[in-house]
């Protein structure tokens, strides 16, 4: 193998790309394999349009022929329009002994009506017969036929040769067979997969160079972790010349996960100059890789490369001065490059150069010294120490900022509410009951409301006691709801953070609330919003 | 570079190691450099001890002269005894004009007493200006005159070559002439660090090499991973000739972390025929990884390699099936062989194989085929698309399963529950009050409590009631409340999904509820909780 591209990009943007690569994202399909992974078909939508929106090239959304949640997927999805990905459905060949036309599978996978099609078939022989028992005879003509009837039918092909690189130890004729059967009925791509996580660079590189001569430029790669060896092996058939890399965009998937997408995307655009996203996108790496995380409702592990919270964030003294001097001597990139941001853990200075920025858009007067940025600063790290987070809150930080500033005058006060949750309930009742009482310049109003939880009747009957005084609040509507509990192991009595996204249909802002009550959390961060609402309001006026 | 070792390990053992490389563990220097990690004392010499166990050959412990907490380990290391490991003290070279003997930082580091001190110097000429600021010549002083110095004193020096691979790109006469200097000294190892973590194999590769022509067996690897590469890196530096591999036993460290040795050792013993640590410690690799997530009061990310809890986790219904009839199909070694095990996970996408032994356990004369085996399925499939999510509650499975076997009498039966949570509250009191009214074969119990939260008073209510008929739940407590919140579009009026882990003490169980309500979603799964328990006694006096 030749020795190419060792050089050292420090982050000083690349000179043009030697080559393109398609990018070929699984999360929806493969990533959904991933223990504790389970989206909702809004969760799918939502996620097909944010990779979309970043720029890879093929989305794998669901096997239509499994279950009915991907089946009202693809239903659905048919009435979206995308700027950059081809939409795809995942099916195996048909079943030993069928004919395609008419095997169930293969309908649903058809019915789908996706531009293109990914087909997956056994390229080792001990699985042909061990797993599937059926003649490697057999095996072969499953995978033409299957093929072709796709084809046919207009359909872009991807075939996943599965197993591909242990099929070749095994029987490295018929691992090629399954690729030349898949071939000659007319796949568009042939994906060289690596199903169970085992292979070794070199081996890749080897077996994807021998495809890549037997077949040109249709040959991709499909990655597993399971030795800590995705990310490598995925660069390494790119070297070799595969068009096309698979995985998921933030490594999740069944075991130890795919090839992390997110990761080799940087890699490839900024280390070994080849392009696979439009190059003004590459800052919206990490956003996206924190929106995907969210919506699976996990947290992005820090260390991820390039995007995780950990990636720029400098511990050590030395390493934080070298920083300072050098950015290039401890960061490989610019964090920039990819949205991600530079943290200095343990300098007080860089905690007030951000806070600073907040400051600074409630009074432009204030220094990174003044008393009250520090003060601001103490009473942030007490909130925070307590178990409010505000990097996805800024509306809250803001109207912490002018708290603290002063003079700070409420919109209103709450006297009192209760709520009542009961089970089971009445028909055409709702379960749950507020009763709030709060008073504006002194005019008191009592009301209530109803709804399907005990926050939903609480959010509706403050905003219904409200929008007498304040009009403009019937256009604000909570679109996002979140709870995070902070110490599952003191149970139910822990402590949980309530984050929630209001709009007004023209702007939208995040605000935040804690308590080991989720009631009085989701209070918190519900008068937050409101305020932020009438505050911005007011500074329009102003 | 030759294509070795390409052969695929099934799992079947290894025939015996080609040769043997030592690990040079930093988790206690350089992984307490990375983002939330603070080690006690305690703690540090708890690890120091789990290493050893495992079979370290060095265990890098701190920096003595950085900070008292280290220097308070190494002295009460000083009492310890390793079977396997040597301890290593870590610390930078003389500072520019100074002299060794009277550094202070040299000092401390002869004073940790270690068997082994590792000095790192810059191998960069860019640093050496940049960040350093002193001529190149005196950082090739300051390298041998610090190697000398220990060696002097009778210690093991290995040297850390810092930035060398970047150091080669700026300057590779320089970057050797660091290595020469403190080879020229005496120093045992010489290190090569890939210190920003963005070198690419086949580059480490081609240096390893070169290093390794030069200096013979004394060469060692040290990488990061923020390209995502750092195993791969260090894989082929050992195939380049490396004699030690240097990283963190779970990969932490600064930025995206250091080379995990548990994903490295495992690669290199079973997979590349490498022995590093004794053949028989293997089985410990996982229970070492989890107890070393635990003293870091951290989760180990599931999908870690190897070591995490769903790296033999299978959830799509045809590799259940392929894994059910050859192991080998979808597991890349024997589970068992690093001490793991193999896990079937219940989901939508699992298939049957992993519903028939959960049926089996209730019924061993049910098959796949069974209608009722068929119709659980179907009532799995529906709860999944309402929001369950059930591979993370598996006696909610079981009960599901009972439920629908028949016959099946609860042991208790709802009349009504209300809870009201009001704020403010009066002092004294809790935020929230449930009131229960249910009955236990014909016998009402009303009663209520108070709570930090509507849950946790609506948990203290039933078990109040349910406790007068069955004392044994008085030993049930739970220890895990997780909350979901499925369609946060719809935000307060959206889905929740409650997953609880319970004990008794003895053993632990989890159950989940789906609701609009996020009360009513905690009490089915606190239901289910409490039925679990009482299902379980009635089994174990059955």
């Amino acid at each position: 193998m030749r020795i190419r591209q060792e050089q050292y990009n420090d982050g000083k943007g690349e000179t043009g790309m030697s080559r393109m690569v398609e990018i070929f994202d699984s999360t929806l399909r493969d990533g959904a394999q991933g223990e504790g992974i389970a989206f909702s078909v809004e969760d799918k939508l939502h996620i097909a349009q944010l990779l979309d929106g970043l720029g890879a090239a093929y989305i794998e959304a669901g096997n239509p022929g499994s279950n009915p949640k991907d089946l009202e997927f693809f239903e659905r999805a048919k009435r979206l329009t995308f700027k950059n990905a081809k939409l795809c459905a995942f099916g195996s060949t048909r079943r030993c002994g069928a004919d395609a036309a008419s095997d169930k599978n293969v309908r649903s996978l058809l019915d789908a009506c996706t531009p293109v099609v990914c087909i997956f078939g056994k390229a080792s022989e001990l699985h042909v017969q061990r797993v599937l028992r059926t003649t490697p005879r057999e095996n072969l003509a499953m995978i033409a036929e299957t093929v072709a009837f796709f084809k046919e039918a207009g359909r872009e092909v991807v075939f996943d040769a599965e197993h591909f690189f242990d099929g070749c130890l095994v029987n490295e004729h018929y691992a090629f067979a399954a690729l030349d059967a898949a071939a000659q009925a007319g796949a568009d791509t042939l994906c060289l997969c690596d199903t169970n996580g085992a292979a070794y660079p070199t081996g890749v590189f080897a077996r994807t160079q021998q495809a890549v001569k037997r077949f040109g430029d249709r040959v991709a790669i499909h990655c597993h972790n399971d030795t800590g060896l995705a990310v490598a092996n995925s660069l390494f058939a790119v070297d070799a010349g595969a068009r096309q890399v698979q995985g998921t965009f933030i490594g999740f998937g069944e075991r130890c996960g795919n090839a992390n997408l997110s990761t080799l995307i940087a890699d490839l655009q900024l280390k070994r100059g080849i392009g696979c996203i439009p190059a003004e996108n590459m800052p919206m790496l990490t956003s996206a890789a924190r929106a995907l995380a969210e919506i699976a409702n996990l947290s992005l592990p820090p260390a991820m490369p390039y995007v995780g919270a950990s990636a720029f964030a400098h511990k050590g003294g030395m390493h934080i001065d070298g920083v300072s001097k050098l950015t290039c001597s401890f960061e490989h990139i610019d964090p920039e490059q990819v949205g991600n941001e530079r943290r200095f853990l343990m300098s007080e200075v860089s905690g007030r150069t951000t806070l600073l920025a907040a400051v600074n858009r409630v009074d432009q007067a204030l220094t990174k010294d003044s008393p009250q940025t520090k003060s601001i600063m103490q009473k942030i790290k007490e909130l925070e120490h307590y178990g409010y987070q505000f990097e996805a809150a800024q509306s809250s930080v803001e109207l912490l900022i002018r708290r603290q500033l002063g003079p700070y005058k409420p919109y209103f006060a709450l006297a009192h509410y209760k709520i009542i949750t009961e089970h089971p309930v009445h028909e055409n009742i709702d379960c749950a009951t507020a009763i709030i009482k709060l008073s504006v310049d002194g005019i008191t109003e009592i009301t209530a409301a109803q709804g399907d939880g005990p926050v939903h009747a609480l959010d509706c009957a403050l905003k219904k006691a409200l929008v007498k005084f304040y009009p403009e609040l019937a256009q604000v509507r909570l679109t996002d709801y979140k709870v995070r509990v902070m110490e599952p192991r003191d149970a139910t009595a822990a402590k949980v953070r309530v984050l929630i996204e209001s709009t007004d249909g023209v702007s939208s802002w995040s605000t935040v609330g804690v308590s080991t009550d989720i009631i009085e959390a989701s209070w918190i961060a519900l008068v937050d919003s409101i305020e932020y609402k009438l505050i911005a309001k007011q500074a329009v006026i102003a």
